[in-house]
């Protein structure tokens, strides 16, 4: 019997009610330049002071020691799913952040424009980082003429500047397959191979020549997005659900597409409707009633430290503690509060530094900590420990797991 | 995908160079009679105290928890290879430790000199201890009269004491076997068996009968000396190199043969011609502009350690610390301070507790610690991790891998 296996036979079901607060990339590191304080212990935190006072406190290595993740890996860690065994493709990921419904065994493709000379070789491989209007007039031409190849169903969708999602949806298909971008200019657009050799990747390999065939005319002309390359041509995997995994009704709130079909994936319902913190701690309170389990998106964090913003960082933390006590107030029986990575102002990127994480319910116990910075969370109760668990400690602070043996 | 897989996947090349500086045996335990204190609690060490400040720290456990490593399990858990999946047999080190130059598949056996009666029961399993000027006449004696069996070359090599080795060098040998050592004086010299039964290993069986059967006549009357038992048969693995496993062209500065052999093991350049901390501090430095990763290895500490005599392993950290500018001085971008294990002064060996480890770059944070010190330590941000791990930790300082997902 494996772990999971092992949780699975304990599960039972509660009347608990968790939430999981996810401030995006808010583990950072402390640096001469910045004092050596990182943002969280220069922000004033009171809130966040007062609730780390009374709760367990630790660190969560995303996917393992010295591995960078990216938001979907981040995630899916926290949500308990182990990224090594779960993993997400990158045009999954680009369409997720497009804000695309995908469906099982959907095959995503990341594609963006490019430019062809007259025998076909790619002369530049981003078409002069052409406008996003010039990308969504191409992806609309392209989609009203291509709805479907044999029973296959294709999707375009424009993103930004040159780039937009290629989703196939039909019976099936599976990837991954290799990229159709060669890399380098001076080259003809590559074949898309199948990674493998299923019968899923070779119909895909098929679908996108034939999608090349009938789109390539299309953009014939047309200066200087005359062709496209498509990478990280991935399929939905089949994910346990929460409900299945969990025994947890779960809802997703979020502002950014990306975070909301994350969640999705692993069959959490979004909840829309929020433009700031408050509005999401609004729709959170009000989804206790439907839903046991509530995960909420803080983006600012990330954003700002993606900037290397050291100073629009802390502001940031503030204004979420400034916010906090609605949260309180609603008092989910578990509460936990961590990044999904950290992304250090000095690293200006995500990096594999731990993030800090606070678990408080009626019996997290306190670690007798100040804050919940990096440095008191290195001391906490946690430990140092793999994300995947941050689920399983919540649990059990939810009363969801039998004992063990007797 | 295992994890070393995941590495492997993600790593890319950097322009960095990094530092391995291990004090050998360096953790301790803090016990009344030494007032409490470790001896790097009690050693005055402004340079290390001063790098702490700036560091990311925390504790290695060089195999699993409990498990005392010896030497050869130690340093590969720090050059990152499992020392549970990367088993090196005793023959190896200990021909390592002799300075000998390994091939791959040399199976090596350790060998002491014992007292045979006349009917070849042994009386004496050390042969009294005889000194080490007749193990060395004596295996000259053997090494002029047997330099081959059949394809296979014998080398014979003495150490100190009673003890010498006897490497087999030829086609298709493979370890391990059982001792010839019965165990216990009162019973004749066992036989080497294959441990499995492969044809390697009935090959060197066949090998170490036929050597008995050329080397027992010609010490035959030499008192007390006249017979030898061998144990820790085994072949030296087929490891994967730093080269190959880490994209890492990686040199070693050692004085001592056993640690320049472990080094080479993994396929690491040595660097010879130190005789104190201060002439291997200079070899790394001009070390650091043909290789990217360098080993410096610092026995003392351990020495002390075995010896028990914990003023003298405190003033060895001391003299470490007054050297340390001069590598400080050299700037390699990741450095790294560790020890392959504890040593601690009142178990007068080896042991299992963790050993303190700080990694200092200029991403890797601080965690706000006054010292390298076992009590600092473990606050650390890098938690008690495995020391298999410390590679990947160096590498992702030097930014050797790539995000994982999107």
């Amino acid at each position: 019997m494996n772990l999971d296996q092992v949780y699975a036979k304990l599960q039972e079901p509660s009347d608990k009610t968790i939430c999981l607060l996810v401030l995006d990339g808010v583990g950072d590191i402390a640096v001469e330049a910045n004092g050596w304080k990182t943002p969280l212990e220069a922000a004033r935190t009171p809130n966040l002071d007062a609730l780390a006072k009374r709760s367990a406190l630790g660190r969560l290595t995303p996917v393992a020691p010295g591995i960078t993740p990216g938001s979907g890996p981040g995630h899916l860690g926290l949500f308990g799913y182990d990224p090594l065994e779960f993993e997400v493709g990158r045009g999954v990921i680009e369409a997720l952040g497009l804000g695309m419904d995908l469906k099982h065994g959907d095959v995503c493709a990341r594609a963006n424009f490019c430019t062809l000379d007259g025998k076909g070789i790619v002369t530049d491989r981003r078409a002069g980082r052409v406008a996003t209007e010039i990308t969504e007039e191409q992806c609309a031409l392209l989609g009203s003429k291509i709805k479907k190849i044999g029973d296959t169903q294709v999707i375009i969708k424009a993103g930004k500047g040159h780039r937009f999602v290629v989703v196939f949806r039909g019976k099936g298909l599976e990837g991954p397959l290799t990229d159709t971008d060669p890399g380098h200019e001076g080259m003809a657009i590559a074949t898309a191979k199948p990674a493998g050799n299923t019968a899923g990747q070779k119909k895909v390999a098929k679908l996108i020549a034939e999608f090349y065939k009938l789109a390539l005319p299309i953009l014939k002309g047309r200066k200087p997005a005359n062709g496209f390359l498509m990478r990280g041509i991935a399929h939905q995997p089949a994910i346990p659900t929460f409900d299945e995994r969990y025994a947890l009704k779960a809802a997703c709130v979020a502002i950014y597409p990306m975070y909301k079909g994350l969640a999705q994936l692993v069959g959490m319902t979004k909840i829309e409707g929020a433009h700031d913190i408050k509005e999401e701690f609004d729709l959170a309170i009000k989804a206790k009633s439907d839903f046991n389990y509530v995960f909420v998106h803080y983006k600012p964090t990330d954003a700002y430290g993606e900037d290397g913003n050291f100073p629009a960082k802390v502001k940031a933390i503030e204004e979420l503690d400034a916010a906090l006590p609605m949260l309180l107030a609603a008092k989910f029986d578990v509460l936990a509060i961590t990044g999904d990575h950290s992304t250090p102002c000095p690293v200006k990127g995500h990096s594999w530094h731990p993030q800090p994480v606070l678990i408080h319910s009626a019996i997290s116990g306190s670690d007798g900590l100040e804050r919940l910075t990096e440095k008191c969370a290195n001391s906490g109760s946690l430990g140092i420990m793999e994300a995947k668990y941050l689920i399983r400690h919540m649990q059990a602070n939810a009363k969801m797991f039998a004992k063990f043996g007797a």
